[in-house]
């Protein structure tokens, strides 16, 4: 499988960006993969990181969320910030599930997008939807030749 | 100063589920107060809580809101979940940083309730504002005689 | 084309509420379709739609997509209403352009639901996304024998 | 009572996106004050204004909401659009009820702002909360000398 131009720059973004983000690397996220405007991230649930009731910590789910989007924005080399962000909960998630986030880019415009991000676990069922507007500021995210 | 009756349960339901909030915990949250549909939680954001762009994680922020409105919208032992949230990023956080969310209930009717969360730095700046829908199940979260 | 008794039952419930639906009568929207948690509905932008700026009032665009909100989330004839609505907007619609707003259900658990509504123009651009979480009352819209 | 300079400008602008706003107009909508960063606009909810329900329309709350947003974000001169916006429904509005909307700037950094709006009704209940995300272009909304 041959990497296309815009993966490349994608996974290099990505690559960099994980290995800054200490919080994603405590809670054992993963990245899986990333393109233009897209990005896989994955989290296996331990039992550090539930909430009051025993099960995933919304703010998990967020982060989890967060960081696919944060890879998706990001994408284009171009420093990309959250502006808000937006989750539904639509199911408890269990100590010992894996969950997957799918960002994808849904309008890029000027300097502002939008991002949808699934999260689902391993039987495909959607657990949360995350909806994110992102802003583009003028630096970039890694040096490029 | 004398506890009422209801900050009293709201502080009880809330210890209670501190306790069992591995996540919360394992970040470094506080809780600082509760009262019925209100909590008040804080957290130092360390170098383990930053993102690829070396600031404070949105997932972190989310956290710490998420978790003031668990124990604002569960403050009456009713157990209630989140149904959905959105957060604003007003503002950049750095390590070393000590952030408050004070989480106030604007409206409970029948099952749902809707919860605002600001949360703020040390020199009072609002660095985020998260707003959370919350359902109530049937069960409670402790026992009471 | 036979239509199955999940969407009889969607029309029926769907040409009852659009006919008590002066708000989106006066705007001049149309049912398009409806079946079990789907619903479209169109709208052709004219003169009196239009807000300061010039363009489509996002009052407008919300509106629309609400109607297909509701029309999909109480297909069942479960009477349901919404909880939280928001709506990301991609591109500036101009007088003349006919919206359709597309309802899908993407979870319906318990009493509470979340509905992706997309608003595309004649072209098949995207001009805004609205996702909204229900709720379901205890009452039916319509008798049925 | 004397206008104060930045008073006088927000009026001016909101009274001029007023008379271009055909779809507020035609709602019966009414600018009570403007200021920089806040505008207040209220609306009477005719038998026109009701949805499938019986009940005031989620579209025409939102609506309302979100004129006061614009009122509120362009109170500058620069004219600037919404990029998103979600709304709580907190309580139904029957007919009759006259409905203000009250928005207050959360936040202004940049291009980017937040801000909140409640609708409330003649009892000062509180029927919906609103926050928008605003994103400034770079024309002016009236000319100045």
């Amino acid at each position: 499988m041959v990497e296309s131009k815009t993966e490349k720059l994608a996974m290099a973004v990505a690559n960099h960006m994980e290995k800054g983000d200490k919080f994603s690397s405590m809670l054992g996220m993963k990245l899986v993969s990333a393109e233009a405007g897209e990005a896989v991230v994955s989290l296996e649930i331990t039992e550090l990181l539930v909430n009051g009731h025993g099960i995933c910590h919304g703010g998990v789910m967020f982060s989890l969320a967060d960081t696919a989007f944060a890879y998706a924005c990001n994408s284009r080399n171009h420093k990309t910030v959250a502006l808000n962000c937006s989750i539904s909960f639509l199911a408890p998630v269990k100590i010992g599930q894996i969950l997957r986030a799918t960002a994808t880019e849904k309008s890029l415009k000027g300097r502002t997008g939008v991002y949808d991000i699934a999260v689902c676990d391993e039987a495909g069922e959607t657990v949360a939807l995350f909806r994110g507007t992102s802003y583009r500021m003028k630096d970039f995210v890694i040096e490029t030749d």
